[in-house]
């Protein structure tokens, strides 16, 4: 079954979103009516066990409410989620240097704010799709401003207003993360869309995919490394060996999806193969389900969640599965994708209340019963329901990047 | 059998020691002939698979090596790993600043440097027990002047020369946290005996101690928190509900022991109580072992690795109910030691390449197979090993201090 049943599928992904994971949320204590925007630490039962709000779900959020309204139409309580979400950001979640910070307090006092520019991609993402909710051209200049301060410390990290000690000395060891490069795609792709801007973007998209394929991209050991030297060069220990199979299975949609809006075969190649190396090395042929972390080669790792199976990942391998099927029509896909949704449903759902599980060990059992934290919230699964229902229902692949 | 087998436990722990544990580590990639100083990421088989040096345990390292010495007699191979690390760390790890790093290359390069003090804690106690081996009067001297410093960051961290950014915003949210007065406890009483100031130390200690009880210890909810607010209320998420069991069974035995020390029957009791809490809620009644962190309401807890068996716990398990059947004859510690026994010499023990394991899944199964890291090393099991052997040889409960 499965791929082949289109209508079927749709109806699951809807059935799961619908009846299952959005009523979890809209019934938890996510949305803080009194302070505004949202708190994702709920337990099993969609309780608060943590009143500290990360800054990074204020942008999810905001996005996911914003999608939602903009694939299925306008929900009021859905929008509203989305205003109050957009204004608590704007309020409380940049510091006066420009910079976001990394958590609030539930009243949306500074706590925490740190050197990465993930903050920033998610406000990006997040305005970006919330302008085409509210058509506020204010709220898309402060999406593109915030690409824009991304994409100036990721070209120079010396003019980052946040003159935070680093955290390892450059001297000594100079080293460069795969995760920027795919964030600014993530984050370019979105307001490519939403713009209209093509050149623009595709100008810059172009030189970090240009940066990640050269730097990170390892065809000879069939993977991408996540933290290599500045020069590509390969940093012989558990941190430079490191495999992260979910992002890379992330990414490999993030350049799929590229490579189809600007018809370049190459890049699709080199985006399977990305797919293709990280079902490989990532699927835990013993237990099933795909693993954290893998060392490229086979050195132990040095994280203690190395082998456990966490749902995003596994919401990351729906999604590239699926596109990677519509795009090749190669059987091994469709086979990849009903390995991944057969263990994914079997293994993260939680049936008595709803939503999924977000961690398990390495044979399956539950290891955590929350359904939010700071990294867990409605992001990664509801974004898997909400694009499966539309890769199943796009026309051909010309009609995918609007999608994405 | 066990603990009232004592001669049959003793050379049980020696067996271990010389004939499995000792050998795996002079036989690894440990000790550094080419730039000296400590490999400690080493695998099943003890082979090198991450060259970087742990600053803490170019400390601990030493501690060992000099412990080993001065407790079964001066061996060459022993006492020259000494030399050798004593050397690296006054030559390597030591910034300018006078704080210390936290990891430096295999050739002494600093890579990085944190805010906290536990580098230079693990330089007080491997000096001092140095200085004990060879005499000589400077690494004393350099051991008070770390343990001085340390003091110093804890009654005013503004004191602090490294100028590093706060990791949270103290305007918002002050915390502290029980590692900080646990470390200078071990530290101030391996400096009491070491240097024979009771006086001196003795001061110190009994504020410390105080610290911890008046603002950590928790009679009404029958824990230790590991972070509190600076007046020791509760901070009520994850982070402020945390226990760390093993932290807190560590700690219990250092507070045994400065009870013996200074005849302090009320001190001795609360010490039991933070042993008997910390059994009670850290064993894992289903799987059995001890549980890495517990929430104290049974609310999520939010570390990923958090229903995992660690080694160190067990082994500070095993010292502190092996110390508090010596000291009360009460028979519950000896079925919890015999309880543990069982488990951590039946799960963690490597029967086929020596040494333990380090990381258990919450079932028993072994989810690393490396036998160190940044994080594991000839510290821990070790230091267990010689204290049990040298516990059971006590001859009364008033002899035990001059060995912890």
């Amino acid at each position: 079954m499965y791929l082949e049943k289109v209508a079927e599928l749709k109806k699951f992904y809807q059935d799961t979103l619908f009846n299952d994971v959005l009523p979890f949320w809209l019934k938890s204590d996510l949305i803080d009516k009194e302070n505004g925007g949202f708190i994702t630490s709920v337990d099993r039962e969609g309780k608060s066990y943590n009143d500290d709000k990360s800054v990074w779900f204020q942008g999810r959020c905001l996005w996911t409410f914003s999608k939602l309204c903009n694939v299925y139409g306008v929900n009021e309580e859905w929008a509203q989620a989305a205003d109050s979400g957009a204004k608590f950001i704007k309020e409380h979640c940049i510091d006066e240097d420009g910079r976001m910070f990394f958590t609030v307090t539930k009243d949306g006092q500074p706590l925490r704010k740190r050197r990465y520019f993930f903050s920033e991609s998610f406000l990006v993402v997040g305005f970006a799709e919330y302008y085409l909710l509210r058509k506020n051209e204010e709220d898309l200049r402060l999406a593109e401003k915030y690409f824009d301060l991304m994409y100036t410390l990721y070209l120079d990290p010396s003019k980052d207003p946040f003159k935070i000690t680093p955290k390892e000395n450059a001297d000594v060891r100079a080293l460069r993360s795969n995760a920027n490069p795919m964030v600014l795609v993530s984050s370019a792709q979105t307001l490519r869309r939403v713009t209209g801007k093509t050149e623009y973007y595709d100008e810059i998209i172009a030189k970090i995919v240009a940066d990640m394929l050269n730097l990170h991209y390892k065809e000879d050991l069939k993977c991408v490394l996540e933290t290599v030297y500045l020069d590509g060069s390969i940093l012989d220990n558990a941190a430079g060996r490191t495999i992260n199979p979910g992002h890379s299975i992330e990414n490999s949609w993030f350049l799929m999806n590229y490579a189809v809006q600007t018809k370049d075969e190459a890049l699709l190649k080199k985006a399977l193969n990305i797919l293709d190396w990280s079902l490989d090395i990532g699927w835990d042929e013993e237990c099933g389900g795909i693993y954290y972390f893998r060392d490229v080669y086979g050195r132990p790792c040095e994280q203690l969640e190395h082998d456990m199976k966490l749902w995003w990942v596994h919401n990351e391998s729906l999604i590239a599965t699926m596109v990677a099927y519509k795009l090749t029509g190669d059987e091994k896909y469709k086979a990849w994708y009903e390995k991944l949704h057969d263990y994914s449903f079997g293994h993260f759902t939680d049936k008595e209340y709803g939503e999924w599980y977000g961690y398990l060990h390495r044979d399956g059992t539950v290891s955590h019963t929350q359904k939010g934290s700071l990294w867990k919230g409605p992001y990664h699964l509801l974004r898997c329901l909400i694009l499966c229902d539309q890769i199943l229902g796009a026309y051909d692949k010309e009609t995918l990047p609007a999608l994405l």
